[in-house]
């Protein structure tokens, strides 16, 4: 039998170790004579654009390099699956494809709408009697799918961030002038990433003063003066923004600065919130101003990846074939944790329509009374997910990436 | 006797590694009591507020981490002094903290206008018969400073862009759809940052399709044909353009992007370049299109330092106190490439005269014809200056930075 295995949804830094976590896991099975990939998520499963990994990744360097390089090798999509009942062309077509390439099992690799393709699909198999095997791989670094401890690309992600921020709190401290500085960092609707700037505490930093995640509501009348009062104590005020924050256009008239477009999933492509918060200190409080938006680097910026996250990613991608393996369908592959100190996991499934098109969203209990700061017991949840470094293979001074 | 470093102007990962040079050297020079840091630039003299170095840098672990820490350890300020004709009050300010601290040697590591304070400073201590000696010590990740070969900072600068614009081409390269990816690049008036993404060529990497330097005049027009014909070839087109690029106002009304304060310098603070293209592209060609500022992460990302630049840097603040010793004052210290492979440099002086606010521009010969492009004859030069990763020392996962 073959198996075929798909990534989906933005990129993150371990989306291709999971990749490889499959793709070694079949090898090493005898009975998978083949592991096809998917071209761009499930629509190479649709469109009959498979490539039989083994032509592609051809040595231990190749999978090596493959661990190091971000985003998806095989590429991505947004889509959608139509329900079953109000259009089943797309479904036979995926069915004859897989029926053609003797494939038995598909390991989708996504986030909550990914999810929903595993729903449906293994539904859909159940449904008609096929023996089909669809499981599901979490990814994203908004770490915002539920069930789940975390999700893999998140560590690096926040590796990544709270490297940036740190350096950005040194820049931001060299002239002897007052300063605000607003790093807007990536979240639309959960604030994990931008609340996992609270780590930098371990390292004995006091920045970021300030902390907005789109769980609380947010008050431009409050933010300009929780500013304020940070700029009594820090000559350099450090705010870490998500994305996702909404400033009530009632309150404060700059909804212009924010992009009405929708993807097809709905979501809104939000930005500018950093670029808002500079224009609101410029225009309320007389000091001089800077946003920062992380922007793609949070999630490609593998050669500061954690390799825990990287670990994890390829173990839990061999552990998805592992449970199609054993009769399971329609599952999401999660972590489940055992200790913070010294850190352990297991890796467990969960019936993936516990997590389709759902969202975790960041504790209320790990952020503060006022709404502008996390708590330090949430410190001990994020710091396990960022230790450890991958040994960056390079040439001529660059990172070298995997490219098929 | 004293000396006292200082440091100047926009914060780089190099300009610690300059402090740690001259610091190590006065240790190990007998007749040097101690090395003071002056708080903020020349202004620290100004104000007398000088800290002893021995007392903040103690150990050999202290001397490394502080060479992994980017921006300025002793802050940094943008104060030009005036002429010594119209205002001779600041002068006599520094000859007096100078000679209360028994200081004769003042080593300033800045760039242009820094160069100009070593000028004047040297010129007013011959004028007034005072053996005091002044040299200065380049620093700027832009590049652009006159007759030395190049600048430190400089290399971890390219050496960050280069890694981070290899992983946005990953990013941008997952979905099926035509998009455009603009990387804005620091360089207010020189090219030499945005150019550099020129070694992505030795990696492999077809990108930046497109690269627009402040050295050649821009056209609108030019730019969407451009962009057209690369959109023909390659289904993610990324551009990486300098921020000092210059839109005329006359051929496309986006002016308003642009900030027009200004510094006590002249410079104006020049962003959203990359914004404006992306509308531009937005309006005029009907694709997904994304821009992406690198911001101050260019200048503090040392977590991917250049080793090459790091060492040059600290041994060219070590060279600069070996000339002050002999005699020499009024110098700027630079490199001087004797050979690209294998690499080789000698660290020579030059009158600051000829460095103080001027500046190189990214040569003609090394821009293509149609002035979007760079010539794969710039590969070697700039390909020695990103060799070679500092072991970074890590804590909780994160870079340790020195503080003092």
């Amino acid at each position: 039998m073959n198996i075929a295995v798909a990534q989906s949804g933005g990129p993150t830094c371990a989306i291709n170790a999971s990749l490889v976590g499959v793709f070694k896991q079949g090898f090493k099975t005898k009975k998978i004579d083949a592991v096809f990939g998917s071209i761009n998520g499930i629509e190479g499963i649709i469109n009959d654009e498979l490539i039989d990994l083994k032509t592609v990744i051809r040595t231990n360097e190749d999978m090596e390099l493959l661990r190091q390089t971000p985003s998806t090798m095989l590429g991505s999509c947004r889509y959608k699956l139509p329900d079953y009942e109000k259009d089943s062309v797309v479904y036979e077509k995926i069915l004859s494809c897989l029926t053609k390439h003797r494939i038995e099992i598909f390991i989708y690799i996504g986030g909550n709408d990914s999810m929903d393709t595993v729903v449906k699909l293994s539904d859909y198999f159940e449904r008609i009697g096929s023996d089909i095997k669809v499981i599901g791989v979490p990814k994203t670094i908004d770490n915002d799918l539920p069930v789940t401890d975390h999700t893999p690309g998140f560590g690096s992600a926040a590796k990544y961030v709270a490297a940036s921020v740190q350096e950005i709190i040194r820049d931001s401290s060299v002239y002897s002038i007052d300063s605000v500085t607003i790093v807007e960092i990536m979240g639309r609707h959960a604030g994990w990433l931008a609340a996992s700037t609270c780590m930098l505490k371990a390292n004995g930093e006091e920045a970021p003063h300030l902390i907005y995640l789109p769980e609380r509501s947010f008050s431009v009348k409050n933010f300009i003066e929780d500013v304020r009062k940070e700029q009594a104590k820090h000559k350099a005020v450090i705010i870490a923004v998500s994305e996702g924050i909404k400033i009530d256009p009632e309150e404060y008239p700059l909804e212009s600065f924010r992009s009405g477009a929708e993807d097809v999933f709905g979501h809104k492509y939000l930005s500018g919130v950093g670029k808002c918060l500079e224009r609101i200190i410029a225009a309320e409080l007389n000091c001089k101003v800077r946003s920062i938006e992380l922007n793609v680097m949070q999630r490609c910026s593998s050669h500061i990846c954690s390799k825990t996250d990287i670990d994890e990613a390829e173990e839990i991608g061999a552990m998805a074939l592992g449970a199609a393996l054993s009769g399971n369908t329609g599952k999401m592959m999660c972590f489940k944790r055992v200790s913070d100190v010294p850190y352990a996991i297991n890796i467990e499934m969960v019936d993936a329509r516990e997590v389709a098109n759902k969202e975790k969203f960041f504790p209320d209990k790990w952020i503060n009374k006022a709404g502008n700061n996390v708590l330090p017991e949430a410190e001990k949840y994020f710091l396990p997910l960022i230790q450890g470094e991958v040994k960056i293979k390079m040439k001529n001074g660059m990172p070298v990436h995997f490219k098929r």
